[in-house]
């Protein structure tokens, strides 16, 4: 008998009906003889709809009031998961975050989980009860305030109970059957990933695939618990993250698969004087506002001017926070100005194979040219190569890589409402 | 410097603007130099909504789950009432109903209190904020589950933190100006009672009166708690609900009030054998079904016969339970048939002068005979005379008894959308 733990997301349970259907789901899993605990997200928009609650009586409100606000959310999903489950004869307890023992740092709407303590959890499969948990949530160990996780937040809880629970999969239902070679709105033959390491389902996720929070497969890796990625319309296979790239043979394909990223954007320092501390002074101040900075350039310094250009990427969301830090900065570190440009895209090509295999980056930079398509910057890892390009640009790049590298299928991917969020 | 409990009601806090006024006049109390606590009830319909959606995915769902959902409405309601308070430059914190200490039995969905730990809303308390506390709700000493109190549930939760907290004052805020001396909507010289004793409250509350529940005020004279009777939409004085009526002066009013009550239905029981026990066993019968019975009337036996009627008033929403409970002795306590008729009204008049002032139940019966309505049922207690006629007659026996005895003012009850709840 396993331990599974499963996760809905908020499009799995949005009415009534689906989260019947997702109750047979889970009902299945409870009749082969399986401990089963899940996690729910909120119905469909009902997160964004308490949001705009919130904003209608409070431009600004307080971490903690719209913490406790945005957890009704779950509450309202938990509770009629359990129900549904009930109407099919089967035992179902739902408990928030807090009673299931995510305890959290005090950081309200981005909270870290500290510790699981899940004994009720326990009781309840001992039992013979299905348990079900508000994801997303958490209380914080120093002020008992109920606390949220930030985005990928109940994935992240899912991972954190299997954990917690030495569960002997976590099983991530979403509304596309599993992770793409690219994605398929983009790339018609993508083929569904069997088995991707915790590594390359990390860098993808960081390069801007949607399908698995990044925090959550850390959080997996580091726990060794498997995260299974399913569809909840279909029964297909799904894909498999587990494994460390050590444990790769040589047989391992070369390559993974392709990902994309339309939400960053890139900001560019004009003539900053290119003399030492210049560069630290002003990534000081980007890292004091909070802003996580993606790739970095610095070009060579042009000859004889004793200046240079810095560019680098982030979250388009962060634009005008970093531009006014910068632009307070601009005369004490002597730079000539700020551009900011969001018409930017990166396209990114994963792979544990490529550790050994040299010509790949001369093979991805030769097709994104075949494309006719101008690489601005360029950033690598050990299993990662990423370029940045016009955002106009990128479905042609990604195709081109795609192509590239022969990811394909013999069959078009089946696309659903909603794929690829 | 005095404590204040406030309890705001659903209607009170239906959306962001209304929520946004209550929140002034919340600031407006701590303003004046008082400790508040304030209590309030899930948004406008927020409760009816979260139930006809358990009753899409389960025509029975479990208590437990169906007290987790009810109770995201409070916790949607009092994070927002906190968050406006914010916005008006003032610390609120708010609390569910476990948060805030509030002990329960198990029983789901009608749980009773058991004791109030109101630590953490001292502690708020101390540190200068005003507790916004989620009514209607607690947690079960046994099983550490979420509870709800049932009907009248968020005011018995102001008056049960009025008293844990030694509160100088219970404000409850409705849509109406107070407790008026009869339904305004009926009689429109109504006037609004600015004082009156818990017992002839609760004789009101008993009766059909639809502002306080019977429940909230029985907790508040136990404890010695005022309850102040106030609109949310008005500045007028409101009601003042303490007192017993051993400190009343013979100066004391006769009179308080006409309550109705179109909730209730008349069974009667034809032609049960004029025996020892047969009445036991009907009411055995109807006990056993958890029913409340108001009214019981047994007619002489018609002589020669040895045979009698007997009749009692019930909820109109226990007819069924009842009907069919009665259905299945009828042979073994040998009765002829059972007759069910839900178009009675009841209309009671509550003052606690009556009981030195023997002629109210004549002069009464006169008013309500020269209103040319037929009384099918009496009943009475030391300050409460009822009568049972046919609903059709209940407004102008409402009015007759309110007229007979005085009770109109000078000028016309401004009636609110929504008066009389």
């Amino acid at each position: 008998m396993a331990l599974v733990v499963q996760k809905y997301g908020g499009s799995s349970v949005s009415d009534a009906d689906r989260i019947k259907r997702v109750a047979e789901r889970i009902v299945t899993a409870r009749k082969a003889g399986d401990d089963v605990v899940v996690v729910v997200s909120a119905m469909g928009d009902t997160t964004d709809e308490l949001a705009e609650l919130a904003s209608q009586v409070s431009p600004v409100p307080p971490g903690r009031e719209l913490d406790m606000l945005l957890t009704a959310g779950e509450r309202i999903s938990m509770a009629l998961v359990a129900m549904a489950i009930h109407n099919l004869g089967y035992e179902a307890r739902s408990y928030t975050g807090s009673q299931a023992g995510v305890i959290t740092t005090a950081a309200h709407g981005r909270a870290k989980i500290i510790d699981v303590t899940p004994g009720r959890l326990r009781s309840a499969l001992d039992e013979g009860a299905i348990a079900i948990v508000a994801g997303f949530q958490g209380v914080s160990q120093e002020t008992k305030d109920i606390t949220t996780l930030g985005r990928g937040g109940s994935d992240t809880t899912a991972v954190a109970l299997a954990a917690a629970l030495h569960a002997d999969v976590c099983e991530i239902y979403t509304d596309v059957d599993g992770v793409f070679t690219a994605d398929p709105r983009i790339v018609p033959d993508a083929r569904a990933i069997a088995e991707i390491t915790y590594e390359e389902m990390m860098e993808l996720a960081a390069s801007g695939a949607k399908i698995l929070h990044l925090r959550s497969v850390e959080y997996a890796r580091r726990a060794g618990i498997p995260i299974h990625v399913r569809s909840s319309y279909s029964h297909k296979a799904g894909t498999l993250v587990t494994g460390s790239m050590e444990d790769l043979t040589v047989e391992q394909a070369l390559i993974t698969g392709v990902a994309h990223d339309r939400g960053e954007a890139k900001i560019t320092i004009v003539a900053v004087p290119d003399e030492p501390g210049a560069a630290a002074k002003i990534f000081d101040t980007v890292a004091a506002a909070e802003i996580n900075i993606d790739m970095i350039v610095q070009n060579v310094s042009t000859e004889g001017t004793g200046h240079t250009d810095i560019s680098f990427t982030l979250p388009i969301s962060d634009g005008t926070l970093a531009t006014a830090a910068l632009t307070r900065i601009k005369d004490s570190v002597g730079f000539k100005e700020v551009l900011f440009d969001d018409h930017v895209g990166k396209v990114s090509l994963i792979g544990a194979g490529m550790r050994s295999h040299p010509g790949v980056a001369a093979k991805l930079f030769s097709a994104v040219a075949a494309a006719g398509v101008n690489i601005e910057m360029i950033s690598t890892s050990e299993i990662r190569i990423s370029v940045v390009c016009r955002d106009s640009d990128l479905d042609d790049a990604v195709r081109a890589v795609h192509e590239a590298f022969e990811l394909g299928g013999a069959e078009d991917a089946v696309v659903y409402a909603g794929t690829g969020r």
